[in-house]
């Protein structure tokens, strides 16, 4: 037991995800946020609001730029951010006048929420296919055994027979829906932050609106009035990926039912025991029940969160950066442990 | 302080919402329910799946049927849940052979989780139009102070000033979007419970969906396949309904605040203490904060509850019953309660 | 499905719990209001504060008193708080000068909150001699059936041969322990809320501390500093009475996969399915879980009520309301549903 | 935002606690499980179990062990415990037929648990001691600002003036109690876990007791029962260490709130902006409410997993792996906070 299972030098064996570790890494955090910043001062130059010259070289000293970690931790540990000491280093790397015209107008959220939705863009992106491999892993059992008879339980007793294929649209219409949810999230867009220092964007003049939409469009991300206290978005997408997992954990309560009753399912390679070398742990299902309980935990902060006080709040802000990583990453080795547990299944039904 | 403030002699004049207790009544319960197995024998008639007499005889020996309530209770004491003693009594109230077709194809969850849908359908419309009474009296304040100047306080910090309208839109932004979210939730129709005994509506043999189809069509619900595993449209409308109380959580401790800090709010109506008559409490702002942290607090349960074993999990299930229709009620009482605290708003910035 | 199954025509049947309901009866919460007030007069005519005329006067008033409960509850929905409007009604109800003197140097949640703590002080009584209870019954199940022999399962697996003693212990030790921490509540006492207006009682002068002394040793509670931000005794209270229902959460899983599995345990009296007249559904083991999780959720809202700001809070303090009793309550059936489920068990292994 | 700010390169400048964060590595968990390895040759020697000869070699096989990590966490990977391959590797490690061994009686939790709590130890232990320094921190500000005058504020309104002394008492008195909380855990004893297979000690005979007894001696552990399913000490960890964020937020609310008020309280040290140069914000206050409200959340989880089914539950146990090292991290982060916070309070009151 470590602190996190999800970024452990073994347990990450059973909780870990490359892929998505990556995107929630320092490292792909800070690239995001110079990603914001050098498009900022383009979508400005676009406008007029700095010129050219100073966009580029806002552009050339911050892709230059070689940042000093151990004082990033420093302004973290002092502002409760890193942005004011990362903007005071990019600062440092651009030469002339432009040096002042780094960061115009933005605020530290907008820099850390947007790097946020960069990655979350990904990370829905990731998360989808991978909701499109178990739907297709689904239904090749379903075409498999869909005929195969088994005992239908209703409240953890035997009820009547049933076949396997219903069993199975138990765990794949859920998916499916959950799919569609994400093509919805998708098409809708992942929304932008940028609103100021109060969320007025006072330092653009009437240009406000115009560098946001450019902004956005520069990211690929949609153009929306600030949402910096407006956190609906973060929980429903929390809520989206509790969904995910809350269906995984019933599809791996429903084998380790099945692997305990022994009579409908046929499986390979569960775990070994130190003490019972006979045993074979469905170590894979169980995995899936605790990711859909941590992530029905966690999403209850996420919904705390909302009472956002004021233009800007520290402390709930903060919440979810506890938060909301570890929801998707959750999420992340649940399809990725769902899928390893299909694989297991040799036969379903009888 | 008593079991609970929803349904209270005296605390229900905070937490009171006659409308939406009205749909959760065990009247409105029951009666809902007469409704399910009056349509059921309507729908399997109508397929052919039992005679036109002898719906008639059901329909008319359910709508007369006198029912022993001390006997409903102590079944549901015996079998946990409403329905064997209900059908018991329906069928001693219908005449003839008509008396073993009640509830025919059916099972308990089947009638109990259509009754829900059936009340939280009309919940969901009312909670919608409390939500456009809202918008419409957020944007009356903003047609009346939007101009209005007040600080901008990022971070529990004074910032900048900002208008007052800037403000007003952190909270009508997001209920405009969870408007926007209930008319999709409306659009995409509230799902029929059926499935019978395992789900496979194993007793009407091929006229399955059929019956399904027609008994939706009766009920004005959905027609979908059974859902008593797969509990994702609960845990959906659980997430809507907190993001609701979120928002309006985040109204009501904006307004506190303002009526703490006291520069930039003119307000009338506060609360009476009893040791300080000078006093003019918050009360209703406290109140939404309160119930936006209830919610948050009970969804991590409708989550855990999609752990749904088998074909049909009992102790899930219950545990949506305490759950769910507090989180409505909740949700009622905070549209009420924030439509109290707008009219107590006489100004808002200066 | 009603608002909540604890106090509900029917669902009582599953969830009610008559004697614990009665302590958290809006009768019983007055009562108890009226007792700290005709309590609270006696101590301080007891300390030469008013008149042991006065305080006559005040016991005789408030004894006999008629409330307008209809005002009463106006009173709460316009003070958030049902004290003022109370006070108002027995000041009424009292002749002379001394009606001035009554409620004199309290506030609101003093009297709230006292009415909580002896109303939770009756409550642990009764749940600790459940408690017992459920110890006797588990002794006798092991002087019974300890020496069968039954299956050891780990990760959901058959690993070795157990005796059924060992299984019991694992249900009897812990509520051995927390037997144990109700008797270390219960020595430790149940304390007084007597704060005054913001905490300070500086209506009293030199007084303060006396009052409060005579008026805990009135009241049976024990005299400590006023807690009126300081929840941290709620919390404990709270995470208590959800390691019992956790324990016994257990103990209804375990009957529940025993009954099940079929092999290892003979019982009586499941409940009725109105599809499957053959089974015999484990309804008392599976509500056991529900109460288990149904507390597990709620006590987060307890500890996040800890964060009371200032000098009191409303919102975190209405939001113990809301959550406390209802977790009490839980407590209660889930130990009723206990008993009611080891009458059950007819044999224990084989 | 990264995956957890408690381990990350720079927001560990905020959330970082160096000394907590070793005892959860993975290195400290591991040679803690090697710790109960040889302890547990030692003791089955003492009592004749093993040969003494045979608990040296084991012992001196386990120290010169070099562990091969990447096998560790393939092992995890496909045992979903780190042990049966650990236990591989020392076997190898172990000279002659003492390799057999190696682990003898014990099973892959017995190792996990202990050491886990041997680390808890440790941690609570950590805990205690900064509270200590908590509580003087508070009785300097008291001896220093007592008698300074502040507004009492109730229900988010000003109230009467208090003294500073008061509202400090707010926060000393709680941590005072949970002073005598971590005394009273700490008088009780850790809990050594070895139960073996399946709970009953069955390799050891009769000498599963005395073995029991004098591997808890060498551990420094307290000889109790095998809890493998019995989670309550867990919970109550976790319920304290809620109880040392929920004061220490409620603390840091007050400071955040008298900070936006402004009147009573003088700061230096706050957190920079990168908008608005002319603000200090009170980054370690807001730090405070979101360990507060993270540790609220996650306590559920605990709770939820008091429900282990069987003789040991896979899914519930690992729940708690994600849950509790992170509370315990929450907790020491809080009390480095706020030491660091009341360091920043030049005067309170006026």
């Amino acid at each position: 037991m470590s602190i996190t299972p999800f970024q452990h030098p073994y347990l990450s064996g059973l909780f870990g995800d490359e892929e998505l570790a990556a995107l929630f890494s320092a490292e792909a955090d800070i690239e995001a946020m110079l990603r914001f910043e050098i498009a900022l001062a383009e979508a400005e130059a676009a406008l007029g609001v700095i010129t050219g010259e100073a966009a580029g070289a806002i552009r050339s000293g911050i892709e230059n730029a070689v940042l000093d970690h151990s004082a990033l931790r420093d302004g973290v540990a002092k502002d409760g951010v890193i942005v004011p000491e990362l903007v005071r280093q990019l600062r440092a790397a651009v030469t002339g006048e432009a040096a002042a015209k780094v960061h115009f107008g933005a605020t530290s959220q907008d820099v850390i929420d947007t790097s946020l939705i960069l990655r979350l863009k990904s990370a829905m992106g990731l998360l989808k296919s991978r909701t499109t491999q178990i739907i297709q892993l689904l239904e090749q059992l379903k075409a498999r055994d869909a005929a195969r008879s088994m005992m239908g339980y209703t409240r953890m007793q035997a009820a009547i027979p049933i076949k396997a294929g219903e069993r199975i649209d138990s765990w794949l219409l859920p998916i499916k829906r959950h799919q569609q949810r994400l093509e919805q999230l998708e098409q809708h867009g992942f929304p932008l932050q940028f609103g100021g220092a109060a969320g007025t964007l006072e330092k653009l003049g009437d240009k406000g609106a115009s560098v946001r939409a450019k902004l956005a469009e520069k990211l690929g991300l949609s153009d929306t009035p600030q949402w910096q206290s407006q956190r609906d978005y973060l929980a429903e997408i929390g809520n989206l990926v509790s969904m995910i997992t809350g269906t995984l954990g019933k599809f791996g309560q429903d084998i380790a039912l099945l692997a305990e009753i022994g009579d409908d399912i046929r499986m390979s390679g569960g775990g070994g025991s130190s003490a019972m070398p006979h045993k074979q742990n469905p170590v894979a299902a169980e995995t899936l029940v605790t990711l859909a309980r941590f992530n029905a935990t966690q999403l209850s902060a996420l919904h705390n969160s909302m009472v956002h006080e004021q233009e800007r709040s520290g402390a709930a802000w903060m919440l979810e950066w506890l938060i909301l990583p570890q929801m998707i990453m959750a999420t992340g080795v649940s399809l990725l442990t769902a899928k390893r547990l299909m694989g297991q299944i040799e036969a379903l039904g009888r």
